[in-house]
């Protein structure tokens, strides 16, 4: 018998040329995934703006203001002090007048059976509204295969899902091999998760969509664990994508004016952060 | 100066005596864990029906029919159909009438500043009428305050809250250092934690609650990686203080008069089992 073929040397894998939105918008397969980075590239921004209001008409106008600076929206429909059966329809129509994608940021984080009815069900129906949603790892492979089948049975073409790979509040039990086991779950599950919403870059596949939240225009925290970093430090330091930007942009009094204009800088701040990239 | 003190060598902690219901319910401060405690004595049930229908009117009706025989019924408020404004009251009278208490598995696993809007905001109003909510630890203790500051402000007496140290789910991520700091977080926070879900008893804190799901009258499991147990396994092995019954109890028909009869099984198998425990 032949000897054992000796084993090649192990290279150090060189890090990848930081690819274009436009290129990593041909690379995937994935048509949700397409979408953001064919939006991102077309509207020159990487902004994601949390509208964390209680109103849901206040949530709406200020999607209307901030639509044209952003790639995404994202929502939290379980804080809204009543849900009008329009709310989904409006947001939709918004989304599409100003070519932005929704994201609910449900933190799925149950079996199976459970994620697929509170997906598809409920009164708030997030899978018939809801480009994108997002779920904890913690339960297993079941989290999800439930919300994947519910999206197959929701009559809308697709739906993509970001994994909660890395929090950015103190104190979180998302340890090394926490976030390895997410990574594992999201490449089992490339026809249905578009990527992550962690704190550095998890994956080095460049069609996996890195969202970064707790950012503002300075470092710092709030009175209940959130921190903080800038949008540079996100995109260029941590490798997102994706910046999410909440309080700073929507503050603390529903006007759309003042939301407006700091979603300007935060539109500008992180695409300029984006081409810092390209040149590294 | 004086010689170092020696240190008294390290003795193995003798592995409590088996304490019964009564002696818990005295020996915790806690206002809400010292009413299950002494429910689960009064009805002689460490049986907890998780009452998944999306019909609430169906939903509302098996409570009734099985709230003799539970010490708890777990809900998923957010899988229902629609959402009267009187399901809130309604289930709390029907709490009252049969002397449960009622426990909404939302498996918060938010910020701080998120998770406090959504336990007490929402179309659910979570805080107004469960008595008892549950967490994964994992965003850190901005969840446990969030959710304590909700609790706080809700005009309710006060509330219970679980920490998730272990979830019965295939290829779960709950390690063991994952357990362990979800056990120092609720040891951080007695005041408002008391207990856990869990598989096995992750906490030797006898006034600390084990509630375990996953339990059928046989092992199994379904096709979206849920693994089930049953009573003894849970109660007598696993050392669950509440087993929680999901579709062995209420089944996928909305039947009040079948979920009587699955429930009498339950509650017989699970008391048993615990009386054997008191023989150990």
């Amino acid at each position: 018998t032949a000897p054992p073929a000796e084993q090649p040397q192990q290279q150090p894998t060189p890090a990848p040329k930081q690819l274009t939105l436009q290129a990593r918008a041909e690379l995937t397969t994935n048509t949700i995934a397409k979408r953001v980075f064919a939006i991102m590239h077309a509207k020159q921004s990487n902004l994601c703006v949390a509208v964390d209001h209680t109103d849901p008409r206040a949530v709406l106008a200020i999607c209307d203001a901030i639509g044209p600076m952003v790639c995404m929206i994202k929502t939290h429909v379980d804080i809204l002090s009543d849900f009008p059966s329009t709310f989904g329809p409006d947001l939709i129509a918004i989304a599409e007048k100003h070519n932005f994608l929704i994201f609910e940021d449900r933190k799925f984080a149950d079996i199976g059976n459970t994620t697929k009815m509170q997906f598809q069900g409920g009164v708030y129906r997030i899978a018939s509204w809801a480009h994108i949603t997002n779920a904890h790892a913690l339960p297993g492979d079941g989290v999800v295969d439930g919300l994947r089948q519910a999206s197959l049975s929701s009559g809308v073409p697709s739906h993509g899902l970001l994994l909660l790979a890395e929090m950015s509040s103190a104190g979180n039990l998302c340890s090394k091999d926490y976030v390895q086991g997410t990574v594992s779950m999201a490449q089992r599950h490339t026809d249905f998760v578009i990527g992550y919403v962690s704190q550095s870059k998890v994956d080095r596949n460049p069609t996996m969509l890195h969202c970064t939240p707790g950012v503002g225009l300075a470092a710092g925290g709030d009175a209940l664990g959130q921190q903080y970093v800038t949008p540079r430090d996100a995109v260029c330091v941590r490798g997102a994508d994706v910046i999410i930007v909440g309080r700073a942009v929507v503050g603390s009094c529903a006007d759309p004016v003042a939301a407006r204009d700091n979603a300007k800088v935060f539109q500008q701040a992180g695409w300029e952060a984006y081409l810092e990239t390209l040149q590294q």
